[in-house]
């Protein structure tokens, strides 16, 4: 993993605050890599709800499996994250890895296995050696701490060049409350769940089918409009677990309390920071490109549309070269099903607009254009003119070290 | 167009012989490249029957609409194919460029515009110079032969490295009947249609109902069943001419005639091999795949998750790498939203089975593997074990010169 670190990365790793009731450690148990952590475990007080989010695979890895099967009992104690191995299709192999992975965490933390929520991430195929967590889950439950998230986000990085990380704050009644949160990305990464993993953490006293319901409704415009590749991962899952330390908070049990408004729009825009982040570190990625389309039938169709002109490798390669080419929007506009209508069309790169109903717009200067083409955050609008369906979509560029990260990884 | 020929090229292109009442020919006009023909004329004797099949991109091309308008008078005097300029997204300049193509061609050969067919391909959203065609038209009338296919194949390439030309014989009545043809592909190459453009020449007498029914049938499991890159271009175009100039021959107005049956293997034995030919020429390819699904609930589901692993780029990049990367092909498998059970899957690379069951086949010899995938010919088999659908589709690999190609084609 010596890529050097994507050009479009923060400039700065945010300042994790703590958070009560959730601790975080990480180990080098040597699944994989060399060198480096690749397990990360969390620990929760009693009392933390959770709810999840994952892949829609008709494949799915053996970690998606346990926790899906365990997410109604709406109680966590512990989270074990590993990079290097992804445990899908590892067959019943996977399965055991899994339970043994559990069960040396309960012990280890004093919960019940059902408590234990696990991820993994890296080669898919091979068996996962769960026996090499038992070296370090002691250490890992002795060395737990309040402010280790960078390091966590560290832990879980596979082509990733950079951690994620993202943290808000929100009052509730009288409260001040804290959502933090880190993802990890970089390829296989499309729509359903939109990145391989995010984890967010609060203080929130929120009853954990009210949890499921914030997250449900923050991932669609966030993770699941993010796409570096089209490829749906089988491991895909975001996870968020809400302590109840906030002590002073009021326990919330309904999605659409109005108390929660405020507590809603930080915990959507940790969300939205996250999936922005791994759409900075697609793979081999040196522009960041949001997709804008609007004056569509409806939003699903907006959202339809959009991603296919993000998943085109014509678009792709043509923002890599710096190249406005919005002929090829057209052909993504065309081929995705969608309603559309030729000539009311209109495009715009950079703000410029470049297309307009139909025709290549006479007024625009290819020389303005070219400028807005060399920064590393593009732009991209389209309008139908059809009706107000509008939507948003992130993605990058698709360059040759897109190809060559992607040729060799396993050997 | 300085790319090398492509490795994947056929060793030698075919002799094609001559169709009585068809006659071509080819022109430089200047439309975008120096120094190269870039448009051919396809003359027909009277009689000669026209069937036609189109990209379902709602952003068709002028050409595209041009066709499909007058596709149903069934009669064609003329074809005009230009390279270097789509003749797509050039609003009301695009209707009359192709209105003055037709007057141009319909005069020097004498015919109805409506008996003339169009068809671009090259850049989208320039103004096509349709005059250009003044200036050679009587030239091409002229010179037009009953010999010269290919150099109507090179005149109509843009990115191709190769002219794709393709031939069979087959036996009607107690006539020998021939069919020619000849496409271009390269890139923006999806199902629906599959190639840019191909054009089928036959002497067979067939009705042009009867012909629509075979090119539509034909199309289905040859050019609709490969893809370069998930791009659906614009200007998808598949044109067959029966010009019924084997005068000993029945003439044929049913479709499931059965003294048809020869003449339609021929005839799709020439749509699988030009479909062929375009994947051996997609944009930087250096690996022709062929993805068989089987045990699928149905074709159609094996065709859907065939596309999902032909259109995957990480399947598509490890190929690349030589890599029988097949948790990549699981992860395609997953993400297609067809029926598939993980726990039933087996993948073959090369005829060589890596998985099984839904895990790593314990019994595969990596080292044999890697042979297989050094080949330039990679089969690629998954068996779902769920029903008998079946579907094959062809691709190539995705390259870093694919990026490199379309990363600066406009510039």
């Amino acid at each position: 993993m010596s890529t050097p670190i994507s050009p479009l990365a923060p400039k700065t790793i945010p300042d994790m605050p703590a958070i009560t009731g959730v601790r975080l450690a990480t180990a080098a148990a040597g699944i994989r890599y060399p060198d480096r952590t690749d397990v990360m475990l969390a620990v929760f007080d009693e009392g933390t709800s959770v709810a999840g989010v994952f892949t829609r695979s008709k494949c799915p890895s053996a970690p998606v499996e346990w926790c899906r099967a365990r997410i109604k009992g709406v109680r966590a104690r512990a989270l074990v994250v590993n990079s290097g191995n992804a445990n899908a299709f590892t067959g019943k192999s996977g399965r055991t890895a899994c339970a043994l992975t559990a069960k040396l965490a309960g012990a280890a933390v004093g919960c019940k296995m059902s408590e234990v929520f696990l991820a993994s991430t890296g080669v898919i195929g091979e068996p996962l050696r769960a026996q090499a967590f038992g070296g370090v889950m002691t250490q890992l439950v002795a060395s737990a701490s309040l402010d280790a998230y960078a390091e966590a986000a560290k832990a879980i990085m596979t082509t990733d060049t950079f951690p994620k990380l993202a943290t808000a704050s929100a009052r509730l009644g009288g409260a001040n409350l804290t959502i933090n949160g880190f993802a990890k990305g970089a390829g296989m990464i499309a729509p359903d769940m939109a990145t391989m993993l995010a984890f967010v953490f609060t203080d929130a006293p929120i009853a954990a089918p009210v949890l499921q319901t914030l997250l449900r409704e923050g991932v669609a415009d966030t993770f699941n409009a993010v796409t570096i590749d089209g490829d749906t991962s089988t491991s895909d899952t975001v996870l968020a677990f809400a302590t109840g330390g906030a002590r002073t908070a009021p326990r919330i049990s309904r999605a659409h309390d109005p108390r929660l408004v405020p507590f809603r729009k930080a915990f959507n825009a940790v969300l939205g920071n996250l999936a922005e982040q791994v759409a900075r570190d697609g793979e081999g990625a040196r522009k960041l490109v949001e997709i804008v389309v609007e004056g569509a039938v409806s939003k699903s169709s907006a959202r339809r549309i959009a991603m296919s002109i993000a998943n085109s490798p014509l678009v792709k390669t043509a923002i890599a070269g710096e190249d406005a080419n919005w002929g090829r929007v057209v052909m993504a506009v065309g081929k995705a099903g969608e309603p559309a209508n030729r000539d009311k069309l209109s495009i715009w790169f950079g703000g410029i607009r470049v297309a307009h109903k139909g025709e290549r717009d006479p007024a625009y200067d290819e020389a303005e254009v070219s400028m807005a083409m060399k920064k590393p955050e593009i732009k991209l609008k389209v309008a139908l003119g059809l009706g107000s369906g509008r939507d948003r979509v992130l993605t990058c560029d698709l360059t040759q070290q897109y190809v060559a990260i992607n040729g060799d990884y396993r050997s």
